[in-house]
């Protein structure tokens, strides 16, 4: 059970879902955030983008994060959660391309502390093709899910342990994004 | 210099500044959290709320929110600097309520990890007085400058050396908020 009463039936309104219907005037501002990192128009897919928020958000071991971007990003990679789950397990070598790989190392970075970013990982993106843009996203999507995973996990939220969960919120979201 | 092209003059427009400039997509949503949390209707005071960004911060070692919250709680606690800086140094024996105490350590708690806010801190908090809204507030608070501290310094943005900076950013932030 939650710290806080959020006034839903949690089982129904797990992770960030119930904190988002007891405070709306926050809820706001952190949808229209993950809708633009994620799914706004972008020379990264959305998948790649969920894949980044998943990957933070399985160092952060927040698992409703984990399970929900996971189930998101596999929905909307060519892969599947093959290779969503060969990110979480190895991601040196797992079957993606070496400029989400040059991202993915930052946001790993930016997990532990904005100033472990050094020069060398970001050299490392250039080379691999990255862009300013891009580079600039991978850092704030990181930041966001460190503070999405502190959120939900800070409120002593629940997370459902059925995958067949995160598949129907994955899919619901794919079609209908973050801020409707 | 930051690790992208920001397109300004970074000793303008320093720390967070630059990269809100750079991509005023993303500062929409990040300006209206900040205006809520911090400033919206609430019963802790502007001045409280930011002592918790300007603690959190600290702990992160971001030293341009540590140092611009920092100024900005000052310039809206009736202790000013003095008692901001107590809480930095020592926060258990710092003069402040013990509700804003206990919020503070839940804070705390969650700059480290979520899943670090025990059952115990929070009844401490609502023993000390502390509403569920209060308790959420705090989190998110605590969760949002995890981000915050993270996009600043994971850009290597600039942080100004002089402490008057700091007090100028304060008087306007007090005077006009977050979101104009």
């Amino acid at each position: 059970m939650a710290h806080i009463a959020l006034g839903v039936e949690e089982t129904q309104f797990p992770g960030i879902t119930g904190p988002l219907i007891y405070r709306p005037e926050t809820a706001k501002p952190l949808m229209e955030l993950a809708e633009v990192l994620l799914r706004g128009p972008h020379s990264l897919s959305p998948g790649e983008r969920e894949l980044i928020a998943a990957y933070v958000s399985g160092l952060n071991d927040c698992r409703f994060c984990r399970d929900s971007h996971s189930a998101t990003a596999a929905a909307q990679l060519e892969l599947g959660m093959c290779v969503v789950e060969q990110v979480h397990a190895d991601l040196d070598n797992a079957p993606i391309s070496p400029k989400l790989r040059a991202l993915l190392r930052i946001a790993g970075a930016v997990q532990v502390s904005g100033r472990n970013v050094t020069p060398a990982l970001i050299s490392d993106a250039r080379r691999a093709g990255s862009t300013d843009l891009e580079i600039h996203d991978a850092v704030l999507i990181a930041a966001a899910f460190c503070m999405f995973n502190r959120y939900v996990d800070g409120l002593g939220t629940v997370a459902p342990s059925d995958p067949q969960a995160y598949a129907y919120s994955a899919k619901h979201l794919v079609e209908r994004g973050y801020s409707n």
